[in-house]
């Protein structure tokens, strides 16, 4: 065997990290091979017989910790377990360890992360967390109430003036549509400066601490630039789409002492991950979970009912990994979006509890030509719909 | 209408980018409607009723150029063009106006892009390519011969023996496994300076010119503290995992005239784009065009017939999309991989053609104890393959 005579003795915590698969398959035994091939896949990448007996054998190597068949007869969901020690350092290398080459094979998913504490001890979490974004606001009752300046192609000065009114209006948190980037018809730096004055100046006027949240997605080498610039422009949040930055840029951006603002995560890109029922990233771990193990403080995911066709079901997952216990991460605001109307608010508050940023952009600025006046129908329809919601409860 | 006062006469150039949709549908009114979903989503993000009059409507919002219906009659191909000014600046934007919410629709997959060179332009590109990594190596003819080194668990000495003596055997370029990050039981920097040592050693005694491409996927704000250390231990190359560290990493890997290395692109956690045959980014796209823009010179994807089910037409996609003329960007090597044998060289050779990296190792290191001779009977191999696949032709 070529690799015996190089097998050492790793000094290895014996603490380990576990990962639920959702596993496709015929029968038991085909479950079976499944996860053992995940076991080797996401650590060895070899064969059994190949694999060198020892440390590297007995604990490197997945271990398949529990089975539990689906009802449906489709398969199972397995528990497997890896040594902390295999996904060291960092978030990029846990997630190579959770999903990197399996996330190719069809009919697998990653429905859950059981870390243990002295992993999570590692992740600095989200910095503000749902408490800590409703100080900032001083809202501490109700959903807050969230917009997105739109669409691509206003100038900077256009976009300014809405969000100067919605903040007037009301609303919580602005936040750029995703699309605007650095056009030339809107160079982020006017957008940004524009946008945060007016929404200073609506907070001046309101006494309120409504949040301008720029998109800064960007080319890596620009990112944290244009995240210091917004900071000094006066934006109180930030944007960022993980699935075009890669989910380490929002790590970063939430991480870094000179910023210290709130971020917004955008699921732009993320969707592959969830388009099939079966196979990729559940909602659970990719808007829930992973959001907070990258430090987000909200994490924009389409809603059910809305242009996207996703089920009440993954919705509630959102919700659930947005806020189960993570060690010290802090719970995070789910923050549905995409196609949701004023009208269905009364539903969806009733849907997604109190602890929820809603995200309604199209319907807002639909309603009549008086945006402060819609904005101020939106956030009167948000207590109106809590105040309902808690009369029932 | 709220945006008429700000709507603005944009100064586009008029120039346009294509992308080409797979889109399922029950039917053509199906196909249109959801294509001109596409058009809106992926710009203005607003309603048609709601998006304003003039160069908004007429140019920001995306355009159906061609409808080609599926002879399966499960959908069309739609063409949609965008201004190019909607996606600067940057791969992140590109990448966002391509895909971003849409990659939540089920039942849409990215096909193809048809970019203009004026576009291209902006694209540093690949800096070696097919041509410039054959130069590097001093392999005219032939496939390129690569494998890895492995397992997870090795310490950096055993790792180094590994690679010596593949290198002795002739095996052009070695790469790390993917899953070698910086572990506590095989750190990188003691990793990266024995194995490149090692492949130097081996060098001066065969005369050779062996790569040795580390992965240097790591947290964002280490990955080019790594990727400059190996080029100073004597690395000859980098291996990256863009789906870990986001697409916009590589490129910046690539294009750093401090490195100035080859890059190996590696697919992990980038499966899920394409575990759906009808939803994601094509095989075509993600690991041809898109490994291009971004600047890899070598892209790993897995191959059919090893443990992952795709087929010789996806591959073929991976091969046609790092060869076919994409502007001045060159052809890269598509890098078959995954449960390859070396018994099924002559096969894979008369698939993939000449111009293709073969990544092989379990079956590398499991053909017998004498790793120089399994590296030799490996390149031998595929001389032989090419010979066959020569005369046949």
């Amino acid at each position: 065997m070529i690799f015996a005579q190089y097998t050492p003795i790793l000094k290895l915590s014996g603490e380990r990290f576990r990962v639920l698969y959702n596993i496709q398959a015929r029968n038991e035994q085909d479950v079976l091979e499944r996860a053992k091939g995940i076991c080797l896949e996401q650590t060895v990448e070899l064969p059994d017989d190949l694999t060198p007996a020892g440390d590297i054998h007995d604990h490197i190597v997945g271990r398949i910790e529990h089975v539990e068949p689906h009802t449906t007869g489709d398969g199972a969901t397995v528990t497997i377990s890896y040594a902390v020690e295999t996904a060291e350092t960092g978030l990029t290398q846990l997630l190579n360890v959770i999903f990197g080459n399996t996330s190719m094979q069809p009919g697998i998913q990653v429905a859950r992360l059981d870390l243990p504490d002295s992993q999570l001890a590692n992740c600095r979490g989200p910095r503000f967390g749902t408490q800590g974004l409703r100080r900032l606001l001083g809202v501490e009752q109700r959903p807050l109430v969230g917009t997105a300046l739109k669409p691509m192609g206003l100038p900077p000065d256009g976009l300014a003036q809405l969000a100067y009114q919605v903040a007037v209006g009301g609303i919580d948190v602005i936040k750029d549509d995703h699309g605007l980037a650095n056009q030339p018809f809107c160079p982020f730096e006017e957008r940004v400066e524009r946008c945060a004055a007016a929404v200073t100046r609506a907070n001046r006027e309101t006494g309120r601490n409504c949040i301008y949240a720029p998109n800064v997605t960007a080319p890596i080498d620009e990112i944290f630039e244009r995240a210091l610039f917004a900071k000094q422009a006066g934006a109180g949040g930030l944007t960022v789409c993980f699935g075009l930055t890669g989910v380490d840029a929002l790590r970063l951006l939430a991480e870094d002492e000179r910023l210290g603002l709130p971020v917004v995560a955008h699921p732009a890109l993320s969707g592959s991950f969830v388009t099939s029922p079966a196979s990729g990233i559940a909602h659970y771990v990719l808007y829930g979970q992973l959001m907070r193990l990258a430090g987000a403080d909200a994490v924009i995911f389409v809603s059910y009912g809305g242009r996207f066709p996703y089920s009440r079901e993954q919705c509630r997952d959102v919700v659930e990994g947005c806020r189960d216990r993570m060690g010290h991460l802090k719970p995070i605001l789910p923050t549905p979006s995409a196609g949701m109307t004023l009208e269905r608010i009364a539903e969806l508050r009733a849907f997604y509890g109190r602890e929820v940023m809603f995200l309604i952009a199209g319907a807002l600025y639909g309603r009549s030509a008086d945006l402060v006046a819609n904005a101020r129908t939106y956030v009167e329809m948000v207590v109106q719909a809590d105040t309902l919601a808690l009369g029932e409860a």
